[in-house]
């Protein structure tokens, strides 16, 4: 049988089927590594380094001699004749479970692809800490003050979850490492802005935790936040709005949404490009091909709406696909999948988060201290657990973050020849 | 004044002259960080990761007011005028210390800078990384045994320290995580191969050290030691050399040598692209322009030869720019410059190192452990000492190398379409 993807759920699912008998499983990923997706933006704003939220997928599946690892993009899956094919290459299944996940959602806005920065891989997150730095360095080496305030305007599209995350994080940078690291740069200069369409941040968590996300990043973190806004258009040196206001600003995260990363070959995806499927979490008319995952979208009884594409359903999902290929095998049917609603956790920043947990809500210290907690039990390694876990505790004592290291210096549209300047004297 | 470089040469000058009254310091870097070269080839084969060798450069210098940081790259200097320039900016100096160290030296053989890999940036080694990697998993989708075997093939050429460390650690590599990440790819398979063009690997530390390493690299580590041999043409998937023998193999490593790092408006470089300075280390012509580290090209009058192009070396001429800046702003004369030798170390493997200090050799366990508590004295944080003394005891217990990320991966010439292959069953 054959596992694509290696992330929450395809990892579950082949942990539940490592050393069970008579079952050889193949899993395939794009990537070498298991990727903590909930903690790139750490990764996008130098408070952890890449390695420490990756974890090499062979190792992962070491203890299994029944479980075998391909690196490789599947390009196309034929479902009749049971094939999986790509990068040249064929492979032939009985089970198949399909958990790619998703990618970032860009809903045909012109100029995302080719000016926004998105954040759904390692190398996406390292590519956001260059630009970030090298905004810093590039404005303190530029006269023009219209440049300079578009070099250091940072605009975050987006007030889900990772948007949230990532515009409270840049602003402890803002707050406490840009003064030390660079007292050319004045902390009003540094602008942080979150973009959402919404009236409020966390619509999906309900009014008084997302108004409680707005205050407290708009008056303890100094985010300043325009609701009820879309952007239309993504340039080189800025955002347009519906609104009809251009916000000069060379760097523009995208954290609007996602989509369900569809292979050729699967059936039409629906709403968001997610795969309806059978309870039981098979494609309608093939039992034995499985869809798992932010890729699933199939309705969950207990509300009426999709799954929601979280961690915690992916690993569910992944483990309840492994059970039913089992009970597949001993010729059982297989059981409807319930999802179990762990809570929802976000941080805002030091000290202060949101939650939702067995009905109740949750903001500020609990809810931040829950959230660290959880997250370093959810990663994959032990390892992992421990370079996070320092990295973090260095941060909070500190007030810093150390990997403040740009691997390839972003370049911005060129500026204009300054007059000689003294490179200091006696 | 303006110190070009933030390597261990500019940095020392930079820490000798923070806080001295009445000196205003810009330092000038490409990157953003300070980059602990000698232990780059431990990233490379994925035992460290990069942010544990490399510190910010604001960061090293955020204790001193009086020294600022510019990233850019300096293209010209005007000797007569006192202006560095670069970036489209212009910058003043009264005094100047160029600390631009060196570069890969190619030696003008054709197809290195398109085929061979290079080691002196952290982006290098990560690419190193990432073809090694990426090299294994391409392998075992390999049906064609000649490729499969180019692509097994690891060719490091250079019996330098920088070859030699890079060979035994490859080879760790190999004898202890291959086996377990890989089952798929026998030991015998992965081949490490070490083309020098000498009779014996590190000949300047004599006969005896470099016998020893030569010995402990292919009878401890299976090192292929290819001696007396230059490579004369590098292709995408080989290297062609002197006795006109075509090595099969898509990954070669150029280790063989470096180069001045040259900036225009310099004065010619001499031997090995360095230039050449007075006692005191400043340009004849130009008493304010010191020239320290890799690229100083004078004769040291203790040993009749050029001062050794290593870290204790620029550690040491970067000191001696900064008193003698100190001393020419008091008025007298710059004092010459004297290397103190305090030894050389290289590490060949687990427990196996060389070493010349005070007059005598050593070999074996002794001149491993001072090499691993040199190296991580001579790291420019605490943060770097920790992340580093924290991997190697991780490695050395588990026989593990950590960081086994593809961040980008390396693509090899096309494959040929292979059959339909049973990705497992029941």
């Amino acid at each position: 049988m054959i596992i694509i993807g290696v992330g929450f759920a395809g990892l579950e699912c082949a942990r539940q089927l490592a050393n069970q008998p008579g079952l050889l499983v193949t899993v395939v990923d794009r990537t070498n590594h298991h990727l903590f997706q909930p903690l790139l933006y750490q990764v996008a704003i130098a408070g952890l380094e890449a390695p420490a939220i990756a974890e090499p997928a062979r190792g992962l599946l070491r203890g299994a001699p029944n479980v075998r690892f391909v690196m490789g993009e599947v390009q196309h899956i034929d479902l009749e004749r049971q094939i999986v094919s790509g990068d040249e290459r064929r492979l032939r299944y009985d089970y198949l479970v399909v958990a790619t996940g998703s990618r970032t959602a860009r809903f045909d806005i012109p100029g995302i692809a080719e000016h926004a920065l998105e954040m759904k891989t390692l190398d996406e997150a390292m590519a956001i800490r260059d630009q970030i730095l090298s905004a810093c360095e590039s404005a303190t080496r530029e006269r023009d003050p219209e440049r300079r305030k578009a070099l250091l305007t940072f605009v975050i599209v987006g007030g889900g979850s990772t948007g949230v995350e990532l515009a409270g994080a840049l602003a402890e940078l803002r707050l406490h490492v840009l003064p030390r690291d660079f007292p050319e740069i004045k902390r009003d200069e540094f602008r942080v802005l979150l973009v959402e369409s919404t009236e409020y941040p966390l619509t999906s968590m309900g009014e008084r935790l997302g108004r409680y996300a707005e205050r407290t990043l708009s008056d303890n973190f100094e985010v300043e936040i325009i609701s009820g806004t879309r952007v239309t258009e993504v340039f080189e040196d800025g955002v347009m709005t519906d609104k009809g206001e251009k916000i000069p600003a060379y760097t523009v995260i995208w954290t609007a949404g996602v989509t369900g990363a569809v292979i050729d070959g699967l059936p039409e995806p629906g709403r968001g490009r997610r795969i309806e499927t059978t309870p039981g979490l098979t494609l309608p008319d093939h039992p034995n091909v499985f869809v798992v995952g932010d890729i699933n979208g199939a309705i969950n009884p207990d509300t009426g709406e999709p799954f929601p594409q979280l961690g915690q359903n992916a690993v569910q999902q992944g483990k309840q696909a492994a059970l039913n290929i089992l009970r597949d095998m001993r010729g059982k049917p297989p059981k409807p999948f319930r999802y179990s609603d762990k809570g929802v956790w976000v941080t805002i920043g030091r000290n202060k988060g949101v939650a939702q947990f067995m009905g109740r809500e949750f903001t500020g210290l609990f809810a931040w201290l829950a959230w660290l907690f959880i997250h370093l039990m959810l990663l994959a390694s032990f390892r992992n657990r421990l370079l996070v876990f320092m990295s973090w505790v260095y941060s909070y004592v500190t007030y810093d973050f150390a990997v403040r290291i740009i691997h390839r210096r972003r370049l911005f549209p060129s500026q204009t020849p300054a007059a000689v300047s003294p490179g200091g004297g006696q």
